[in-house]
């Protein structure tokens, strides 16, 4: 078995076959099988404020490392600092728990839908590679500080300095490399941020599939920012020059294509724009004419802004109302989603369309024509769902 | 003239008439005489990066305010305080002076493009209420600290205090009483949001227009946050109360009008969406086909979140090319604008378009219709400039 496996400095396991993947829910829609990319039925999402681990997205990029002995496991701190450091989960622990309440989105999130006007590289996402968890761990801003890395004395605005997440998920893109990807020093070194390292989810110890027993959770952040199976946090002095960091997850114009695309000349992507999937009723669902329906889904911000409004109309945006947004339980709600419903009488054949406005006042765009980029990144258009009446009965 | 002024606890005097308004520059454009609002030709926005105090946006509510004594003048901290405290100029400026590079926009920019499609009420601005400037000052942060209100300590963003800005400019909204507005205190005690007391613009004291003595500068939040004239600054438990916070400057959908307004219904703006100008050609230029015209303009997103694409096309949007970003002399870019150009062959009649992306990859919305409101505030969809060709001569 030696030969399959590799463990790192961490005292993680990175396997390099499949053939030790955790159990998953079997409702989840599989985007990938190897590695393993799945969503739960988007209308599971609006089923509960707080996604129950089970219906998480789960996005990966080799197969699920190990943890064999949680008393092995080491967190180094490392870069531009006197002297590495390195601490136990039982040091990290002591630090303190805090708890967030934060939703985590795939950069893909909504790729489908853009392929479907021309084809993009990626996997195929639809709107629920989305979730919203409670998450407890110890700020890294704390942990920072303990590393003689403080807010302000180390960093202003105007300077570059990065910290970066190694995890020990080995990937393709990396060359066989670990997964990476660095946040702002000012981000990761500010409080109010809450930029946590968690070793829980849900109120349980962190699942395999999705860091266990540490990863980041930068709320406000695409995903790709929260690493998971931490194995290195190193402080740089300029951004990640990993894959994921340097040739992907960037937005570019629609007329940018594979053919003349200049990764160089665009920043990586972090906070997120304005974003909304109506989880209910879906084009499956056929709807008789005059039925009243509730129309129900999710809307969220990147960098902790609120969700301000949420509008929906049920004839193709000849009118609109305004939805209701339902309460923000246990949290201040900055980086968490909102979840949302209107009751409508709807009149098939019709285009229900939903869209949102942030604190703000920030919008989506109207057609995904004017957003459209070669890696499907970030889509955010209004949200339509064409709904049939039922076919008559021959 | 005992009748006509009242002298504040600041020592600052309110005038209530207009016979002591200070000289301004014969270019601006002038919205309205009494009160005061007038913006410069946009053209001349784009030519420097730091917008000359003259050619700044003028947008006030009463006659200017006068300082007849610096040494009189007294800054006043109360609220949520064991006891207020009062501060002189000179204490104010021995905290020790910090400069800061920040964009100033009304929410009310470009509310005559909104207007055309529908009446909205407002001052009538086109696209120039808006400048960039040096300001020097005090951080609010650092003023803060020594009343004993810091960072953390008390505030976290589950709280609801704000930090209220008293001008001693009166208003007819306030029904004679004085321009107020508050701003979050997580944001007041972040020294990262760089909130300043201001009393010098573009390295001179702070003009009479501008607030003289003593003005708060609200990076990344709408100017009317950004309150002239500073008599007093108080702790409080929620948001100001005051007109322009609770009956104005709130973004309602288009489907509210007058009739059916419930302004407790909306949050107060502060952050604002990505916005967009073109300051060269206009409108007014009838340009032969075939030319080549270098299109200008400015771009700015509100809470710090750079431009990170300006998007432009000389032929009504079927075709588009990136603009090039010109370099943000002397700062990190965070607070300011970004000026940007294009050289371009142009074909009139033509229509050219201008739109940008932020950072978070937020977009301007197409369409004004999507975002028509009644009070005409915050109207950021793309930017559209019909040129016409020289009229034949007969």
């Amino acid at each position: 078995m030696a030969e399959s496996k590799e463990k790192h400095e961490s005292g993680l396991l990175a396997p390099t076959s499949y053939d030790k993947e955790p159990p998953r829910d079997p409702s989840l829609i599989i985007n990938s099988k190897t590695p393993f990319n799945a969503e739960p039925p988007v209308g599971a999402l609006a089923q509960s404020f707080i996604t129950p681990t089970p219906h998480f997205y789960k996005r990966n990029h080799g197969p699920i490392p190990i943890l064999e002995n949680e008393e092995e496991y080491r967190l180094t701190i490392d870069g531009l600092l006197p002297h590495p450091i390195k601490l136990t989960l039982a040091q990290l622990k002591s630090l303190g728990k805090e708890v967030v309440v934060a939703s985590l989105m795939c950069a893909g999130n909504r790729r489908t839908e853009m392929s479907r006007l021309k084809a993009v590289r990626g996997v195929g996402w639809g709107p629920a590679a989305v979730g919203n968890a409670v998450w407890g761990g110890v700020p890294l801003s704390r942990v920072l500080q303990l590393a003689g890395v403080s807010q302000g004395a180390w960093e202003t605005h105007s300077g570059g300095r990065h910290v970066e997440f190694v995890s020990v998920d080995r990937c393709k893109e990396e060359k066989g490399g670990p997964y990476r990807a660095s946040i702002p020093l000012h981000m990761a070194t500010c409080p109010d941020q809450e930029v946590l390292l968690a070793y829980e989810m849900n109120g349980e110890p962190l699942p395999r599939d999705h860091g266990c027993p540490l990863r980041a959770v930068v709320p406000g952040v695409i995903g790709a920012r929260s690493v998971k199976w931490l194995d290195r946090i190193n402080i740089l002095a300029d951004e990640c020059q990993g894959f994921f960091q340097q040739l992907d997850y960037k937005m570019f114009p629609p007329w940018v294509d594979w053919d003349n695309v200049n990764w160089s000349s665009r920043s990586s992507i972090q906070d997120f724009p304005v974003q909304l999937a109506v989880c209910s009723p879906t084009s499956k669902d056929s709807i008789a004419p005059g039925s009243k329906v509730t129309v129900k889904g999710y809307a969220l911000s990147g960098g902790g802004r609120k969700i301000e409004r949420v509008d929906v109309s049920v004839d193709g945006g000849a009118t609109w109302a305004e939805a209701q947004r339902l309460p923000q339980e246990g949290t201040h709600g900055r980086w968490a989603w909102t979840l949302w419903s209107l009751s409508a009488i709807v009149n098939p054949p019709c285009q229900i369309i939903a869209k949102c406005v942030d604190v703000a006042s920030n919008t989506q765009p109207e057609r995904v024509e004017t957003i459209w980029n070669l890696r499907g990144v970030l889509n955010n258009s209004w949200f339509r769902v064409d709904i049939e009446p039922p076919k008559a009965r021959l």
